[in-house]
């Protein structure tokens, strides 16, 4: 386990942590457990959005750092959020159009550490993420985005697709990465933009997609199906360095 | 432990793995042990390079799957490792400019499998690393290529600056990425070439960097320090990409 700092077992502190605002990453239950306390639990992941998983009495006392999980222990996020409109002000507090990053579902926290990191070295203004399913910020990633995350506001939002319709009437223009695309190089990555990452196994969201202005398509030759999620955002990034760069 | 399938346990089973010319990518020896058939493992694992760490009773209990490990345990190569020809002959016989891949010490295997992935995306004919110190095609590596490693071929080679003179002979460039460099967009990456990557900590040694034509920069705009290995080794490769498509 790389999260034991982050782990809060136990009812009353798991209740604790949400009523302080707290952000929880995720949540494991006892499966089966309708306790008052572990209904008051759920009513508040429900409200806050946070995954909640059901599993064995056995998996809880692996986990439980402390022994005393009473069949509650969270997860809670090392970091804390931005919201998607810090990240606009620091784009506008640069002078810069905007740069974003939206990570349609990475669940691999390794890949959205090594994506912080590179969209904090290529520029990018910050990183929007999903609220459900998706990786959150935990002691891992940060390991892995070698202190980026103490630069690069990311913000969690509740629908990928409605940020987007929202942020187009900013006018940023969105890009996704998918090999049916155009040729990246073939595309005018200039101006505001947001670059929009799928996970590994299953790329971009349709929703999401479908909300996109382009489609670019990092040239393939290879054997295989795809590159890592964060080697291709950084190939990606940098192209629209190049661009920048050259005007 | 991701190793289990390729750990060789015991004198006998060791010893055998070297009489096959199975490649052992390393080797724990129980530390002060001077027996005559331990002698033997120890002049085949400096006859083939293999780096020797001598450990305690209690580490090698520990790893051991067998309980059976007789103070040895070798790691054995999970894939079988190319020769430098078989990369340039793969080159030849797509009619195709050399483009390589050397890695001057890659530690994690996490970096490694994800750069042979990216080199076969790229169109890379082969990846060169040294015997010493660096990680092996152990299964994590083949795990993270994606099944890259079943096509890019990998060799391994004693000394990393000796292979470049040698390469240098048949016509390759050799461009090393290093932040003191010259712009990557500046630099005309367009004819046989092999690129060189360092370490996460260390980046490229000294005396390889030296045998280096060209140094080509990522520009960095961010607060930290460097990329991740294989986002940088994306990035480089997918600039030459661009230039071998732009002719």
């Amino acid at each position: 386990m790389g999260y034991e700092e982050f782990t809060i077992e136990g009812r009353n502190a798991v209740i604790e942590a949400y009523r302080s605002g707290r952000t929880i990453d995720k949540l494991y239950l006892l499966d089966g457990c309708q306790d008052g306390s572990v209904m008051t639990i759920k009513r508040e992941a429900k409200k806050k959005g946070t995954p909640v998983k059901f599993v064995t009495k056995e998996r809880l006392d692996q986990i439980s750092e402390t022994g005393k999980h009473q069949g509650v222990i969270a997860f809670a996020a090392a970091y804390t959020y931005a919201e998607v409109e810090d990240i606009l002000e620091a784009a506008r507090e640069k002078g810069e159009a905007p740069f974003l990053f939206l990570l349609d579902n990475i669940e691999d926290p390794h890949n959205l550490g090594a994506i912080i990191r590179t969209a904090n070295l290529a520029g990018a203004h910050g990183i929007i993420i999903p609220k459900n399913r998706a990786v959150g910020l935990t002691a891992t990633v940060a390991k892995t985005s070698a202190g980026a995350i103490n630069y690069t506001p990311v913000a969690r939002v509740t629908n990928l697709a409605r940020t987007i319709e929202e942020l187009k009437k900013e006018g940023i223009w969105f890009v996704c990465a998918d090999m049916d695309g155009t040729r990246m190089y073939d595309l005018d990555l200039k101006g505001a933009i947001g670059v929009v990452i799928g996970s590994e196994g299953e790329g971009v969201g349709r929703l999401t997609k479908e909300k996109c202005d382009m489609t670019a398509a990092i040239p393939m030759k290879g054997n295989i199906d795809s590159l890592n999620a964060s080697v291709a955002a950084g190939i990606l990034a940098y192209e629209i360095v190049r661009q920048r760069l050259n005007g």
